[in-house]
């Protein structure tokens, strides 16, 4: 995002717009939660909602306007270190897995802090002639940074509700729309790509996180890609199999994963009266077989796919695939009779984990300043997942975009997208 | 308590009475606590504001409501589960870490929960022309318990606030009345007393726990009984000495707890700027050094015991030794020239460690029912504690009341009272 | 013990006898064992014999000649931490939990310092013209101090044999005396003692540990003691009937531990074909029914208690009992009709725990110098133990003697003994 | 390896031979060592001598004998679960972390054991007329499997007695070779290579484990690799510069664990006296400025890499740069006039950590049948180390070799090897 003299005006108001949207857009995720459910954090892993609306307001305040107001009052100065996530470069944090025990600052109190700081950016924004690329690139990352959270605030209120034993509902309970009917599924079948030298990640022109870049070339093998996820159903039939009992599927570490918590089935699966019903943000629900498995740790991905005599693709494999499925998409639309193979799923539903460890691309270079923490420093024992999930804004999906969690992990919304060679 | 049909009618109306005072009490702690404050549970040991109203009232309608209305209809079932504390005899119960992770039912709930059941206990005492003994019983036991978890509200409150960095303070905090300025400290003495035979524990015919119980004789040797408590002084003498890097003061197990935590001061002592602050439910404050120090484990009472050549007293000790000096009071305040020793500082300031663990008295009965798993299922690995503190209601002390903790807990306003052979 | 100048010839000479011979019993232990063997830890709770032999060696060298013998020179200075068990008046342990992880000092090494230390102390004796008591009794502490170690070599040799799966012997395994025979149980009954107050502890005059001290009057209540221990077919009813199932029996720390440990059966039980067998210094043996049920937990001989509406003795109660049914043996022994109730049991087979809390008596001193960490600081967390085992050295035995350990702990040879008021 | 019917004599006499050799260095390595030094087990992650000993020997019983005898018997049928590493599929493991806990069997039956078994499979290759690819296949894989549990051997033994505070040598202490002088160390340089696909694993003629197969090719950028490795000297100046407390330098998960560990140096560094000393396998050494930094977690690699503001390898640039170089040099002998540069310390003094995480080659098969579950159950959370060490057996050492840890482990030996775009 680059602002010339010409076109400013329209730019900044468009900024200006793009920034109420998405602030507002955080505060409406909250609109139907009391302040208690607000300060739930059920596990280190989830955050509070309150936590998520102080911590990306933060971010505006940390990076945007302490560094470029110099007039600019902090809103509260304990912020600093209760609202840091984990920027050692601006100092301490508060432990992470001791955010639900803070009922001070109060929700309200949160509340107040946002418009604080939103009508601190604005007078900002509305006084600037020109936004130089240097502010222009941390709002847009400030603004990516909220769309995340947004995210990680659907997540984080699902599992928190997951274990209390009443099943709270975020959505309505009695209107829980299936995506997919057991009618929609198309037979898997593994759609052949060939050898070639691809272009990987993520072009300077637009937004991108630093992970992403920067665009470079890999050479892949001839491979097959699934045209669509994994159902319950199938995922199902797998556990009735004796998959949890069956070392020959597993990772080491997974095996000894599901030892030593004795699991037996995803995560948000239940089974009442010899019924599978699965917690949802509808609430329990009856399992439904048709729709992608999701909530699934790698481990469970990794076994499933050695069940099928499959793998999971490379990251380099999914966002080949997934881009050559659009391309195709493109001039099927422009062709009265297309054969082009059909690769369904592909970002609506979950994220697909792949058989990539979470490491730079060659050349990568962490974002300059303090934000610069932002992805270099967890590239170590996670792995990617690529697609996005229902629980993604729209608007900030793309094909090369890359989300990193442990294998073990799996209350981000995953699931299982196979390849074979 | 028992009910005899001359009086049943004012000792209904009075039952009614000590039932509305107590139970409103519960309610007029939280007064001005929001839901936030009320949902916090910042380790295992303390429960929410939220879940001391809700298990309360559990408890009337699990022990008299459900028993002996059989036409009442509980509020909700799943609370059987989700208040129950630790009632094997009941049935399962909510897992006890995860009490702060429960956003429902709200506060609001728990306070309709708090009305639905009051108003059905006071119509089943209204049409009751004759309270029996065993009702009379569990009533009182009911109101005994809500007491105690008075108790525990403004403990665990206090704890809860003590991990916010923002230090939230309870009561004003800048009204922090210092019960003992240091002109008010006697010099440290030891009241002799002689060998002799003494009764220990509660006669049948007051209300007392079954731990009080029987009544019973037990030979003591003479010992020396300090006339006050420990001040926040004396022990950051002791502190400053090098009392936490000797280990020649410390029970093995407590020099293993220090070395493991790198504990070197008691709980909520603050050195900030070279300054000692204590936390306290009026915030964050100077450290008193005149004031009985408070919240320390058995482990560093024990410590500053030998540091001091002195010991803790036995339960049996302290319980004599307290009556005597109630006794003398008695007799002075009939005496015009009275040379009773005074001994101070017994129930109005923090309970007592004694060097006594907590075990049955001979001929020990738990209570009968399912409401035995009241204490006696706790006789282990604990040690008594004695006296009372600021936060125990004051018409629910006694003299051989017994309370008990594990050595290494000091969330509970606990002291140090020394005695020597 | 007190050497006179008329006596002090003999008493030399029968002092240099008693550590011959209670110094030699210790490599005694050793003689069917590999270097492998004694350098086994399988838990931290136990150590390797060839500690116990270093350990009990450095208690001579550094209480006795390094105090005593100006001239004396250690045998190796690195020994003076590694074989420091937890006198940290001396200095710096070794890590506790480690000390199967050094192969050096080597078996043979350790063999070569006892017998350095033996020279020593014998040389020192032999010069010596009068033993001063000092001296004589750091003799003395230091050989019970070794006697102790023998039965808990046993008791760690039979720990970690009983983790391989090999089921090594250190007896004869085809040569497995049962103790009791069916035919020899006598019908359990419970002899009745009256209300009095006794003496309890150990007088000055003989050697006792400084735990047993003062001798001290203690006021008892009537009780009934159970004329023998419990046995082996007798728990195993307890277990068949749902025992470890049923929290009603259990304290609520001894349910959480086998909730935690999913525990089912004393510790050396095994379930083989659905044949209960148990592992001994002979191996793996068939369940003898009629011996007495050992190596139990506080919270095992506690629930079993509560099983049999009966509890467990008191310290107080159980060497009253035990001094009683001596006296009345004696008496018996001079009269032709005796009616003396017979209590069984008591020495010979197992200690057995009491529900007394390990505290000091009242004016209790430890001993003076760097001995004196000996067993004032533990006194907290652990219970009595009474009696005495196979695995202890018959003259190391004394009705006065306190045991003690964690309630949790059962490799040492623990076993009931009930009573009831 | 393929033995047609011409060679079949000498193939089976070099085969025998080469066993002979392997299987005999195992022994040998012992040979300083007492029964109580090879029974070891310092930590989890390492093994006591005699079970690698052992277990290797298990290996051929296994997978060789039992498959491929039909009349052999099994030296010890117990030794099936107690010698069995990871395989599943043959059944139960005996608990890793215990296999310190058995004195039985003893070294002398181990040895034994391999005695019956050597016996045993050079009777049946004696024999064997013809040896199938298949079993020729599984003594291969057996004699490499053993030489892996070479370098485990030196790898654990320096571990165990590093743990001892006597410091015990493997090695004469006062025989200590410096490998690398200070005029020795060359300037730290970093060569250029460019842009190209190049061929990646090993190809199918020759012995390779299943992980580095099948030869594929990958597309690398420009890149620079540095000259040889970093050196103590190096390490320590990061050290002294703050490096282990500065969180810039550090992957996330890298400053977590050194905050709870507490670790400001390498494994085997000990400051005493203010110098600084390395525990070797000569004993505890003045650290040798000049040698090679070794024994570093993938954490403490990557924080000196960002400290120099460099990365670590992938392990593809480390093969190709490692080929290129010995094409280099193979022809620079072959010319008067060289000018290629210099690629030093490649295989003989540590595992150099690449910034690969271990992930199956594209293709990848694992062995077939039980000891398929070679090393691709292995492949998640772990990073690739490429090179070979100091006890690595020469013989054992590829370019294409795939060693692999997790990121926090250091007890083998690793190092640091640069790179740079």
């Amino acid at each position: 995002m680059n602002f010339t003299s010409n076109a400013k005006y329209e730019e900044i108001a468009s900024l200006i717009n793009r920034y109420h949207a998405i602030r507002q857009h955080s505060v409406n995720l909250i609109a139907e939660l009391s302040a208690e459910d607000c300060q739930l954090q059920a596990m280190a892993d989830v955050s509070p909602s309150k936590w998520h609306l102080a911590h990306t307001t933060w971010f505006f305040e940390t990076f945007l306007l302490t560094q470029q107001q110099a007039q600019y009052q902090v809103f509260d100065s304990a912020f600093k270190v209760l609202f840091n996530s984990y920027y050692n470069g601006i100092g301490d944090q508060y432990s992470r897995a001791s955010r639900g025990a803070l009922s001070r600052p109060s929700l309200e109190s949160v509340l107040g802090y946002r418009r604080y700081v939103d009508n601190a950016v604005l007078e900002f924004l509305n006084q600037t002639i020109h936004v130089s690329k240097e502010i222009a690139d941390i709002i847009e990352l400030g603004l990516n940074h909220e769309q995340q959270h947004q995210e990680l605030m659907l997540m984080d209120i699902k599992y928190n509700f997951s274990i209390n034993p009443l099943f709270p509902h975020y959505y309505d309970k009695n209107n829980n729309p299936v995506a997919v009917s057991q009618s929609q599924v198309s037979e898997l079948n593994f759609v052949p790509f060939s050898q070639q030298i691809i272009d990987i990640g993520a072009a300077d022109s637009d937004f991108s996180y630093d992970n992403e870049r920067p665009k470079h070339q890999v050479f892949i093998q001839p491979f097959r890609f699934a045209n669509r996820l994994i159902a319950n159903g199938e995922y199902l039939a797998f556990m009735q199999s004796g998959g949890y009992q069956n070392p020959e599927y597993w990772l080491s570490d997974g095996w000894a994963q599901i030892n030593k918590t004795h699991q037996t089935a995803p995560l948000y699966w239940h089974k009442i009266n010899n019924e599978w019903f699965e917690f949802t943000l509808h609430g329990l629900q009856p399992l439904a077989l048709a729709e992608p498995v999701t909530h699934i740790t790698f481990y469970e991905a990794s076994a499933y796919a050695h069940y099928c005599n499959a793998r999971l693709p490379t990251e380099f494999e999914w966002e080949y695939a997934a881009a050559h499925t659009l391309e195709d998409q493109f001039k099927q639309s422009n062709s009265a009779n297309s054969t082009a193979p059909v690769i369904e799923q592909l970002t609506e539903h979950c994220w697909q984990w792949t058989n990539s460890a979470y490491l730079p691309y060659p050349g990568f270079k962490p974002i300059a300043g303090v934000a610069g923490e932002y992805n270099g420093k967890f590239m170590a024992n996670q792995m990617v997942l690529r697609g996005g999930c229902k629980f993604t804004p729209k608007n900030h999906l793309r094909l090369t975009y890359r989300n990193f969690y442990y294998p073990h992990q799996a209350w981000m919304r995953s699931g299982i997208r196979l390849a074979k060679d």
